[in-house]
């Protein structure tokens, strides 16, 4: 019994989940390899893909090294020399020095992990999918979802046991529990960094690749998508690998790993309410959440012609009512206490919140997004009028579409705020609102290893599509794959809804961390007065760098793609048999610039993230007036604020805009307004491009953009007091 | 000496320079109105471009003076009988509503009459410069900045005499004159209300003559722009006068109208050292300033084969070092006092730093939209590869043009405010910072009236251009025009860039105001503080806000354009003489539809930008908290400001973006990349009309909307309690 009502309970059952998650994922893992790898031809193009995608990340995950190596070393150097410690620190210099720097490595490993992983499925799932579309939808379905949920699976569970982990190794060092949240803020910010150039990275190669194939191959010669006679064909699939898997799964691994840290600090002002289970509920709550999203996965299977996403949807929908049940169950167990016995209820509320707030983000991901509705029907029937109309009315619909998400989110905000508040009374008043929103951010990511499964899915079917295609399979075939890859663009699409809609969510959780950061090292409650000057300053700062990073990560895109449309060019001049199919292109060569590039091109916005904040911060120092010895560090809160919230709505704006154009051309394509090759769909291509950068470069990038400056603020603010 | 000694004296002045400015204004009227008409064919095309632009601002101001009746109603209704009125009000309740009311009335009949008079000028200059044109460059020049001179002193002086005469009203009625500047907001609000709408309305009038005409005219029916055979040819040239004459005039007349009373109110808050001095000041730096310009005006002049931009530049520099020694002057009469007897020379470094922004603005705004400089050269090199590519290439540098301007008025209000700090001493503490950045406001608009004058000169240079080429004049004429036209082109551009930076620079005064009104009507100093939940939503709204606004405006020149598609295709079809030239297009029934598609477009975007921080306001009342009375007021001041932030990054974005797609355009027909009718130049024809709508309806009219949000939270700062 004294077990059972010890911290330790909690977290067997935490760490058992989570094992129990990594051992169903190697199950998947062990389900999926045992499938038919197709023909000769076949497993000759995966191959391609897999060695280049190895490639890369191998090159990636280089540079992402040597850079997180350099940043350690200044992270330890800053906060062991640097900084002036003072009464309030959690542990003495060396010891936070070593703490901060030494999770900080483990994010940053552990994030690398987590996108390897990922894409190490996905590049041999994809092939396998695509030999199973040969027999049965059913098949391909299942084997793409469980390759997609072995990633989901793999982050969920990594970042459950990092941090975890680390609270328990700090733990059993002897720390009191209470300071060890402040202690673990280098896992997010390893997390952010290392996820920050994954995204980035990724998102150039995937559309450096795709942008220069698309121009070369079908505007200027003339082939069709995925045409084997385009050398840049190759470096087009292996993009799909290492942007959307790799990229959105070190995405989602931060995310978990560092609003799962924020509500642990939120959860130690409620010390005296919940004691050390309010600490510990965050991560219960997340492991129950990964064990509805394991019954979800499984579940999933469909009829021969069934619409696959009714499929994927049943599952989606029977994991938020699972994590909806455990989140109550955990709400009960750990959010009750004398002062007030029915808190948990209200928790619960704000948690059921969170869950229906990603319900309304998918929702209106599709309204915006799909040809059945509106704004797309709308872009469609302005590319009558060529191009311009067309990229007008597409930027119209992306900026329109950031309303309802905005309204969404200052529902969620303003009522589990409330909720919280009613929870615990006005005793702890702000401070069990705020618990509120962190709450609702845990439901939110409760299915989050259902929704990254549905997202690896995306890029697993893409492929398997490429492959079918390349390997001359009957047209039969094709279609099938081609059903799965329609459904992919969707789940894809809703999967980037769900990601910028939890950063909003969390971003409330974020801020409030914080600034209890502030007050654990200060003693001070600040506040972010936006009628401070230099607060006022920091916040146009913070929106203007999101901007920036936007323009620097569209035109990277450009760049890059630029260098690969010479290679195809300068490869059709020179082998003209390469035209008439008899010479091979040389697709390694494609690949190897679009890796160079890519690297190349990630560094200027990665660097710009990063140093950004610290700049203004320290600036802000000069500035500093003696009766306000925290006016830094409030005016980095004012940046990270309204950053924020600049961020959400031009991640919005161009995950939306891209999403829409790209199902424009897709409706036209279907025969409407000429069909393809009419004026109307030579126009709905040029948005298709001008929406790639948007969609799959600048707009993810965002999102994890938006949370390393939560991160980075939260490991540098001692550094600005 | 008394009189000197008098608060009356500084009237004089103001009211003597205005009445003066006035003088100067209707000398040049007949000036101009003396000069040559030229022939017949061109007074023809003059007068179908005159009554188009008269009967269009005829049925546009009767749709303004309808809503604005409608508001003042409001207004009155809810000053008299909603609101609680205290014991901190200025005035009693009913004196108050009829003071508010019958101010906005004010503000919104001079708003009106400011942008008439502009365009009442500018489409009869226009002729006047045409047929100059034919015998001296110089003469033109002159004609068409003179012509613009009308409206920049009419603009100006109006909007001082309006302020000043209300203010001395209230002042002989018996009012304390602390109390007049919030009782007098309401001017503010009148002139921003019908600005908003005048730019609404005209900038979606201009681009949809000018998309639709282009769209059916180049690219449809393959004739050249400005050909008399196309129908929307007349409705494209009345758009320039009604877009940017009557759109520009009346959002410049409410910058400046609402920035003084902003800059009143601060005055107020430093009685204690200025007395009266402090609250006159605004008006005697602007009355100088419009001393200065009126010089600028009259000293420029060119030669045949001068560049006529050097001209201008010459004027601007002058009136620049003209109004800095105005406002050294003004400084030294009116801030000092025995506590700070140096605060003048610190005020006056203010004065100065406003100066140098406005210049640092045009400097980055040249240096964005010019094809002297990589930006534009990137764009256009980016159209060999297509529209696709233009358009990445442009966003990638509307995107990126927003970081030197924030920056630049970061460190313009932090040193402005720290100058105030330290021109009062400690003693004063914010209150003389926030006066500092007040000042560098008053300086940055004292060039107002010039830059006006420079703005007016586009319209009517490119409505000369179009009467050349219309009448058939020979092609060195044409040439001469050409070049005229060219630099207002750059005129116009530079004046988007000196209206947003002002526009930003002010924000920070108009938000003090904001608070300083909150105070005086609450008696509580309220903080902005985003870590609020209700502040942080209020704040989600005010960017939300500008998106959505955004997407309306572009998407209203959409709607409209198809409109005129629809009938210029209708004639096309039913008139076959007239692409032979045998038949005369009907010119009037395009005007009429683009007329009535403009007026009922600007209605939604309007009413979102009126109704939306009302509504938030209103809907915050319910979230009050009870430990907190101020909270709604405080949330819509979180609107207010980042509402603010992201106008001005959207607006610069939408500017310059427009304005570097015109001029890659340009440059390549110059004969780049294959010059006119090559693949790179259909290319940038995309990106030109993609740019239209940016830059000439939604980024002008997002000024106007920052300037809204300020006024309409001034007026309504007292419900929100």
């Amino acid at each position: 019994m004294d077990f059972i009502h010890s911290m330790k309970f909690p977290f067997v059952i935490v760490m058992g989940i989570s094992l129990f998650a990594l051992a169903v994922a190697f199950w998947l893992i062990n389900w999926v390899m045992a499938k038919d790898t197709g023909t000769d031809e076949m497993r000759k193009i995966s191959d391609a893909i897999k060695s280049g995608a190895e490639a890369y990340l191998r090159r990636q995950n280089s540079t992402i090294i040597a850079l997180s190596s350099v940043l350690a070393i200044v992270i330890f150097v800053l906060y062991a020399f640097v900084r002036k410690s003072n009464e309030h620190d959690p542990a003495g210099p060396m010891v936070l020095a070593l703490c901060t720097t030494g999770s900080f490595i483990a994010g940053a490993a552990c994030s690398l992990i987590a996108g390897y992983v990922g894409m190490w499925v996905s590049i041999r799932t994809n092939i396998r999918t695509a030999s199973a579309a040969r027999t049965s939808l059913n098949d391909a379905l299942r084997i793409a979802l469980r390759g997609g949920a072995v990633a989901g699976l793999f982050v969920c569970a990594m970042s459950l046991i990092g941090v975890g982990g680390l609270f328990m190794l700090l733990k059993q060092l002897g720390f009191p529990y209470e300071k060890i949240p402040f202690m673990i803020v280098g896992y997010g910010f390893g997390a952010s960094f290392v996820a920050l150039f994954a995204q980035l990275g990724g998102g150039i190669y995937t559309k450096a690749a795709d942008v220069g194939a698309d121009l070369v191959g079908k505007v200027e010669a003339g082939i069709p998508e995925d045409d084997p006679r385009n050398p840049a064909v190759i470096a087009d699939l292996v993009g799909d690998n290492v942007g959307d898997c790799a990229g959105r799964g070190a995405d989602l691994f931060e995310s978990t790993a560092a609003e799962n840290i924020g509500a642990m600090i939120l959860g130690v002002s409620l010390i005296p309410y919940f004691g050390w289970k309010g600490v510990v509920f965050p991560l219960v709550a997340r492991a129950l959440g990964i064990l509805a999203s394991i019954f979800g996965v499984l579940v999933v299977q469909t009829e021969e012609h069934e619409d696959p996403m009714d499929a994927l949807n049943i599952g989606y929908y029977l994991t938020s009512f699972l994590a909806a049940l455990g989140f109550a169950g955990a709400s009960w167990w750990l959010l009750r206490c004398e002062q007030a016995p029915n808190a948990w209820i209200y928790y619960t509320t704000c948690g059921f919140i969170g869950i229906l707030t990603a319900q309304a983000f998918v929702y209106v991901t599709q309204y915006y997004t799909e040809y059945k509705y509106r704004p797309v029907l709308s872009i469609a029937e302005a590319s009558k009028t060529g191009p311009a109309t067309n990229i007008i009315s597409g930027i119209a619909v992306g900026l329109e579409c950031t309303a309802i998400p905005i309204i969404v989110i200052a529902v969620a905000i303003l009522s589990s705020y409330k909720l919280g508040v009613m929870a615990l009374g006005p005793a702890a008043g702000h401070t069990g609102g705020l618990f509120g929103t962190a709450v609702a951010t845990m439901g939110m990511l409760g299915t989050a290893a259902y929704i990254l499964a549905m997202d690896t899915f995306g890029p697993i079917t893409d492929n398997a599509g490429g492959i079918v295609e390349m390997s001359h399979q009957p047209e039969e075939i094709r279609k099938k794959t081609d059903r799965l890859d329609a459904v992919g663009n969707t789940t894809k699409a809703l999967t980037k809804g769900y990601a910028i809609g939890s950063a909003a969510l969390a971003a409330f959780l974020l801020f409030s961390a914080y600034l209890d950061e502030i007050y654990n090292y200060s003693g001070h409650h600040i506040t972010v007065d936006l009628s401070k000057p230099e607060v006022f300053v920091g916040a146009m700062m913070g929106a203007m760098l999101v901007f920036l990073f936007a323009s620097m990560a569209i035109k990277a895109v450009g760049e890059a793609a630029q260098t690969i449309i010479a290679e195809v060019r300068r490869q059709f001049k020179e082998k003209p048999g390469i035209m008439k199919g008899t010479e091979d292109p040389d697709y390694g060569q494609c690949v190897d610039i679009v890796t160079v590039g890519a690297l190349k091109q990630m560094i200027l916005p990665g660097l710009l993230a990063t140093a950004g904040p610290v700049i203004v911060g320290l600036i802000m120092r000069g500035f500093i007036t003696p009766e306000n010895p925290t006016i830094a560090a409030e005016a980095v809160a004012g940046l990270l604020m309204v950053g924020t919230i600049a961020g959400i709505l031009m991640a919005l704006f161009l995950n939306n805009a891209g999403g829409a154009w790209d199902n424009a051309k897709k409706y036209i394509e279907m025969g409407n307004y000429g069909g393809k090759k009419s004026e109307a769909h030579k126009a709905a291509v040029v948005g298709d491009t001008v929406g790639d950068p948007f969609k799959d470069t600048a707009g993810p990038s965002l999102h994890v953009l938006i949370k390393l400056l939560a991160t980075i603020t939260l490991v540098l603010a001692p550094l600005f007091l």
